[in-house]
């Protein structure tokens, strides 16, 4: 089985398509529930598998603290460790180690930084990085890049950009080739158009199996997000997967997939799930506001999860007030099953040759929601 | 569908049967899982079915709180609120309004106190508790008797089952009969066998669909509850069904099956699962134990739970550590399916006229296995 990807139709930039990799194949547009630390939280691997995830997120930095890469690797990877046998992308750690500011010294060769648990002394670098992504059997390895902060001078954008494909070369040089497993390159440069530019041609002269692009919803906003994606994309090959790191909302999402991006993750409906936020076909709904104390509605009627096939909006807003753990298990389990169906319309409505109505309808019905 | 309970078979004191409800048949001896307030914690109502238990518990104290019995009525009860079809039986709210010591106040009509939640003022009495029972539509109601405390003098265990006998022929006059529905008085007295006959006598008197053993597993030991049960339980009426109420640890639900008991409930299991403690047919093992971080077996071979067959105690001591929700999911599910296996295990020993070998086997087991 070689890693690759086809397209099945396009839309406009949009396109559905089919991923296959060693351990199965993604129809896409794909979510990609988070696992950071070895568990979608709040869900049995069974119940990620029954919204129709087919592929989910590692955390490399978590993992690599707790349990451990060479515990994951003894057990034969992060696959069996979990009980994920379907196909796995792992980031490089990049990302959570930029965020510990205090914590971290940044140098050519890498980033030096202490370990939110205990405070000991950790080290990654691109070998590193890609070392720790290959002893967790991820399907897809990150390369090691730096997350350019936000904001950010001209000057600071452009060093951060020329440092991550410095370190993006190296990652490549690390990265042992399997069959059906792949490695990704990520496109830095800011909200810059030249930088990306300069960042693409970089990555595209190394050669991946996917390129990602990141460093956006860091703060610049949606419409900045949607214009870097514009100049962005257009210069990724059509032939490779496209990966738009952390993000993002239902609507950043669909904005995304009518600008050419194959694949999404983003940690907002698992962490809406365990806080009482609701992502529905009518918009959000916080499930701890009193008004849905008498409802005996389902969240959502379209909806074929637990928490909306046998259960009513006052039982969910009971278990969220009286703090049980069945209220966060029941909303992760909706709002990834949301998030499923959600792409699932997208790659329907890209096959039929209607994205930007069917987007447009989505986007209605959010809107219409939101005051019930 | 009237409510009762026959015996398929005896071994000894011991006794397995079937009991009938308006929500279904029970074959007993059972183990009700606690489903205090509207939810078996941490387990969805699909999961609680899958480990094969047949009815759950519901806690009047906590409902009438939160979120109400009024709102519970409108919704058509406990069981559609909850989506458990099944039998449910609810306590009076007596033994946890006793445990407030400091917030409540005791009068022979019933008992003042105020919320553990917003200091709000509530008062129970047998009628109160009852009516409260009914709006839950609970399949069986407990009569609400005063938990003696202990330790106590022997006039205040004297005085305190009196008025609890006092209160039954309350509750049973407040009880509103429906064909398949049932309500059990208690049985009170301490450790003192001549107060417990009296206390049976007093039940017996008034009538009722069954018989439930309280005031014990509160600190008198394993010795005095058996001892306990072994002179009240003959007393009991042979066709009516028996239960050992709070019990217990999986060493006292034997004791209490081999002495004529037909009914448990008990916290431990799915409190156990919370905090990391596991129950199996080797004996108890703590999942945070830095002994497990490589053991790749499952926690107990012979277990069907989706942490044994799908995970090993390595993955299961990391979700405890990481402060995953997945390590309480996987936990509770195995601990309900173990107390449910046990059981299981008992109606067939006593079906087969074997209960003592088995009951001694099973002891050898949890013995052998404690030092692995």
């Amino acid at each position: 089985m070689s890693f690759g990807w086809e397209a099945a139709a396009t839309d406009g930039a949009a396109r559905a398509g089919l991923l296959q990799t060693a351990h199965g194949a993604v129809s896409t547009p794909v979510f990609m529930p988070v696992g950071t630390a070895g568990t979608v939280k709040a869900m049995t691997a069974d119940q990620v598998r029954a919204t129709g995830a087919s592929v989910v997120l590692g955390n490399t930095y978590h993992l690599m603290l707790r349990p451990g890469a060479d515990r994951i690797e003894r057990f034969g990877g992060l696959h069996r460790f979990m009980d994920w046998p379907g196909p796995i992308l792992t980031d490089s750690g990049g990302f959570q180690v930029m965020s510990l500011s205090a914590l971290r010294t940044l140098d050519e060769d890498g980033v030096t930084f202490r370990s939110h648990l205990d405070g000991s002394a950790h080290r990654l670098t691109p070998e590193i990085a890609t070392g720790i992504q290959h002893k967790l059997d991820a399907t897809i390895t990150m390369a090691f890049d730096e997350c350019t902060k936000f904001p950010a001078t001209a000057e600071e954008v452009e060093s951060s950009m020329e440092r991550s494909m410095r370190w993006a070369r190296r990652s490549r040089d690390a990265f042992v080739a399997r069959p059906g497993y792949g490695q990704f390159g990520i496109v830095q440069g800011g909200v810059d158009p030249a930088l990306r530019a300069r960042s693409v041609a970089a990555l595209l002269d190394i050669g991946f199996e996917g390129y990602a692009v990141g460093g956006l919803a860091v703060g610049e906003g949606q419409a900045a997000m949607f214009a870097t994606l514009e100049v962005t994309v257009p210069l990724l090959p059509a032939e490779r997967p496209r990966y738009l790191m952390g993000v993002g909302t239902p609507d950043d999402i669909v904005g995304g997939v009518q600008r050419g991006i194959d694949m999404f993750d983003c940690v907002m409906p698992t962490r809406a799930g365990r806080t009482a936020r609701a992502y529905t076909r009518h918009g959000t709904l916080n499930l701890r506001n009193a008004r849905h104390q008498e409802d005996e509605r389902p969240l959502d009627p379209a909806c074929g999860c637990t928490a909306c096939v046998r259960h009513s909006r006052a039982y969910l807003h009971h278990l969220f007030r009286a703090d049980e753990i069945l209220g966060p298990m029941l909303l992760t389990q909706h709002n990834i099953t949301y998030y499923q169906d959600l792409m699932h319309g997208l790659r329907d409505a890209i096959c039929r040759g209607e994205l930007n109505a069917h987007a447009a309808a989505t986007r209605a019905a959010w809107a219409a929601g939101e005051s019930r």
